[in-house]
């Protein structure tokens, strides 16, 4: 058997925290490709591959080494078809990207407005002055991480305003991929892992039902692979 | 042969104006299907329809009579299966609804920021007034068309930011849909196609390469389907 590795992005409590390692995580047991965790945190990346590359996820497969969430998926696709698809065809995978472009995007951004400081306060304590200076000088232009988020709850209506195209197409399927989950569902899945990661405010509504159903429809796949009793809560109370 | 006819809003000059008609006009070429088209203005629609319907596109083919351009894309799809299929399955047809809950909402709200009064202006004198107290009333809490569109110069380079998902997704392949049209280029061509049948302000530098040539194969497809001498200009200069 080939051996598998997927470097992962760990927290001080030992939760995978990255929503582009979510995604991953699905789509290989989608796939059904059994894999082993290594999880290092934000400040091993450099030591672990030197200049190979800065992010995880990072999938390490016999000699293959593959940086980027796409091009995991690419290459999953590419070095397993005799597994189950990602894909039904190229038209599903174009709109899955126009998906990632249009959604993911902007709903990550809002998210990080409520959650950066919960983040570096999660992260561990040797990796949390990497992750403040190199945030506060990459994203917020030397704002402190406390003053970004200060004030959150009073944004947090609009950011559940802004998952309304979730609750939509969810009206119309259990999935986002309709019938059956696809890999939008673990796009968004990822986003939603990420807060429970570190969040200390409750993301939605208690009455938010279309999206709870999912999530827990989406925590339950492939043997229950969303849950893990160190997240957070969602929802309020 | 089947009669088929298509209901389409029309403008004063005699263009067709809505950007749910554009979407169905693409999706009856990409089925090879011709149609007669009958244009009608805002107004016409009760005296047309009387109660059955409210908006347009509405289809009558044979007996049948379809409102709502998505209904009459699922009508097309169930009942000429013998012509070329506009979703490839189940799972492109989920992530092309997403699309149009995630992208298209937004952007015609932004797009109508900036239009509102120019398709006023536009419209048959006849149905101006009607347009601009349905809309004043229905979106803009009674302000007035010309209070809602000022100053629209200063918002334009925030509503060209937020077609950038667009432009990322035409950095990997000609089409939305990739290497060929798909019904979210539909989608989102309507949206231009809009635009450009009222515009007074060019809505995108003319050094939008990415966006311009995509414009322009779009306007091509089906024998220069979406190609109109009437029609305004969509970049600057």
């Amino acid at each position: 058997m080939t051996s598998r590795r997927l470097y992962e992005l760990v927290l001080a409590n030992g939760v995978s925290a990255s929503p582009f390692v979510w995604r991953v995580r699905y789509a290989l047991a989608h796939k059904e490709l059994p894999f082993e965790s290594v999880p290092i945190g934000f400040t091993d990346i450099p030591k672990v591959f030197g200049d190979r590359c800065k992010t995880v996820p990072v999938l390490a497969e016999g000699d293959a080494m593959v940086v980027d969430s796409w091009e995991i998926v690419n290459y999953l696709e590419r070095a397993h078809p005799d597994r189950p698809a990602l894909f039904s065809g190229p038209a599903e995978y174009a709109m899955v990207r126009l998906f990632d472009v249009c959604f993911f995007a902007d709903i990550i951004r809002k998210f990080f407005s409520l959650y950066a400081l919960d983040i570096h306060d999660s992260a561990r304590p040797e990796d949390r002055t990497y992750f403040r200076e190199s945030r506060e000088r990459r994203f917020l232009k030397g704002t402190p991480l406390e003053t970004y988020v200060a004030g959150r709850e009073a944004r947090l209506p609009a950011v559940r305003e802004a998952l309304t195209p979730l609750r939509l197409q969810l009206a119309r399927g259990p999935f986002l991929g309709g019938a059956t989950p696809n890999y939008a569902d673990y796009i968004a899945f990822g986003l939603f892992q990420w807060v429970a990661s570190v969040s200390t405010l409750p993301l939605l509504a208690k009455d938010d039902q279309q999206l709870l159903s999912w999530l827990d429809r989406m925590a339950g796949l492939y043997g229950g692979l969303g849950r893990d009793p160190r997240m957070k809560p969602l929802f309020e109370g």
